[in-house]
């Protein structure tokens, strides 16, 4: 499917020499003025130092691009990083003619390591003489940003309004240390819709929501992850109220939780999407308790890379969620077979439903009767391959 | 090392046929003489029916012994399961001469299946002409509480006091399934010491505390799991107050962690033995947050597996355990060697340290600055071989 670009947004992807592989390690998103930004950071006490850098420089409405590297994250690196992180956004502004606090950045990759500043300064000077609006200088930024991902991952939607097109458009990279509350990832989202800094704000953290927040590979919230939206206004059209607001939030919703899924399909090892769906519950809140309980649990992951319908795991990780309810007030739906019904095991036929497990889908659909309260989540299976892959990563 | 084997206590293992594997599954723990007795069950919403029958039967101070099959954990089994667990109680009470509410009953193995009762009809007959006291039968009985434990796990103390010798002795298993706030697994601890149902349930309590709800292979509470301490007065030693009651709670605590610790060096799959040591909080509950994120976050799991000193994993996993802290107020070291110290990287020899975690142990010890609380966990790592075992062990 052809991407929508928002209007006056340029992207570039080098490789400035971060990663042993050679793979591309610098990135720019940067739009031609100014724009209003929002962001959703990790809820880790422990924070990469760009988060703190780019954390303080959001809600300015004057922010005129990211500069991202991966292979190195910056965290736990002291005052050392901080100053290493604000250099990077010094360097970009310098080339961009704008002031340092317009600057954002990222970084995403091994923890505690100082970054190779010789490597990166030579780095966003390369790419900012390459910086351009076509897809192809977007792919470069997309790749750039990756770490263990197999695929890039970017997604668009456009819609009209005032008589003008809008364009939403994300980036995105995810693979381990994935869990809700933000810093699940890194994303950048950029549309030429024109936004208050409030109106970003609301809008990014409503759709992290229902996306972002959505999702858990292991559980592990990351130092460094980030979400940011950019909106430069280029369009033209106001969507801050009324009709132009609901577009546009509805656009970024789709925007992010497509990329939300996207970093669970390509999650490490992972063998299968799992979609985990919580329903009537009296509170959101128990509800995510209990999603994020059955997509962490290893036995309710291992039972889905052996296409096992073991349903006792899911209803004993379920239970111990933290949120109070008896067995008889609960079924459990898998693949559309009620397997549990009202605290009680139901008939099925296993091996047929172990045969719909094996086309590498599964949906977990947890149905209590205490309320209205529903929440989905999706998450990937626990495989050998995950065990290598995180075996041998550092070091 | 010879076990201490308390007075008056009877052991039988047999197999009744519930396991497919011909392995024995039915076993004994009886006393000649009514105890006091407590337990210590499961956190989970959902208990298994053994554990509803139980846990109402312990404080009436008058228990003679417990009946435990492994191989179905009769839950998620709704009434019928409940029926099946009085049914078995009743059984052996009838052969012992006593109250069927003076019998226990525990179960573990596959949740959501009836118990097929005729087997464990004859089974429990079979046990009761072959209980007996040495350490064979001990031993048989072991056994046959086991699931995927590869070895039987038993531990026991003595000490004197008012002129008697008093013994400690506790059976356990343990595999999967297990994480704090107990159903970590099964555990009988059977002492000749005499004591009141209070002064029991306070004890094992105390000690549980200390054992098995510190340990975590999966994170994942199980339904089923209990332990409990029957202690019949053999010795002649009142243990209530005084010297008595600081002996045998001491005796009690290091039965408890020995058995502990046995179950994470048997976890399914393990090829390390983790303790994760925390320091310095302002609140035991603090301690607790945090040792059991490292304990469960798959990517320090997997670090350990790799014999990878990947300290970010470790301390990104501190981070995101919900309790407040500043970088600079926390140190890591890792089997003795400082590598993060007050919020930085320590240079360390890498390589030497990652021999020394190729022996297998691990402690990963935590400090703070922040008050004077602590406790210790023990975990295993997560290899390809805990994913075989769980990705085929139903259906």
């Amino acid at each position: 499917m052809e991407l929508e670009l928002p209007r006056d947004f340029l992207w570039a992807g080098v490789t400035c020499g971060i990663k042993e592989s050679g793979k591309s390690d610098l990135a720019l998103f940067v739009s031609r003025s100014h724009c209003a930004a929002a962001g959703v950071f990790t809820q880790n006490q422990v924070v990469g130092a760009p988060v703190n850098v780019t954390r303080g420089r959001v809600p300015s409405g004057a922010v005129r691009g990211v500069v991202i590297n991966s292979g190195n994250s910056n965290a736990c690196t002291g005052e050392r990083g901080v100053t290493d992180a604000r250099h990077m956004t010094a360097l970009l502004a310098e080339r961009l003619g704008c002031a340092e606090e317009s600057v954002l950045v990222c970084s995403t990759g091994v923890i505690g390591r100082f970054l190779p500043l010789d490597k990166i300064e030579t780095g966003i000077q390369d790419a900012v003489q390459r910086l351009g609006e076509t897809p192809d200088h977007l792919t470069a930024a997309a790749r750039a940003i990756l770490t263990t991902d197999t695929v890039h991952k970017t997604s668009s939607q456009s819609f009209s309004v005032q008589g003008h097109t809008v364009r939403v458009l994300g980036v995105c990279k995810g693979a381990a240390m994935i869990a809700p509350n933000m810093a699940t990832m890194l994303a950048v989202v950029m549309t030429d819709a024109r936004l208050t800094p409030e109106a970003a704000r609301d809008s990014i953290a409503a759709a992290a929501d229902h996306s972002f927040n959505n999702i858990s590979v292991d559980g592990h919230t990351s130092t460094s992850d980030t979400v940011l939206l950019l909106a430069n206004g280029a369009a033209g059209a106001e969507c801050v109220s009324g009709e132009g607001r609901e577009k546009f939030r509805a656009a970024l919703k789709e925007v992010c939780r497509d990329l939300a899924q996207q970093i669970i399909r390509d999650a490490e090892g992972a063998s299968h999407f799992v979609t985990v769906k919580v329903q009537g519950l009296q509170q959101e809140a128990d509800a995510r308790k209990i999603a994020r309980a059955v997509c962490d649990s290893p036995l309710v992951k291992t039972a889905v890379t052996g296409n096992d319908p073991n349903w006792g795991r899911i209803i004993s990780a379920a239970g111990y969620a933290g949120v109070p309810f008896h067995e008889g007030e609960l079924s459990l739906v898998l693949n559309g077979v009620v397997i549990y019904e009202s605290g009680r095991p139901a008939p099925f036929d296993a091996a047929a439903l172990s045969a719909s497990m094996k086309q590498g889908e599964v949906t977990i659909d947890l149905r209590f009767r205490l309320g209205m309260a529903e929440v989905t989540y999706w998450t990937s299976d626990l495989t050998a391959e995950y065990v290598h892959l995180n075996a041998d990563y550092t070091t």
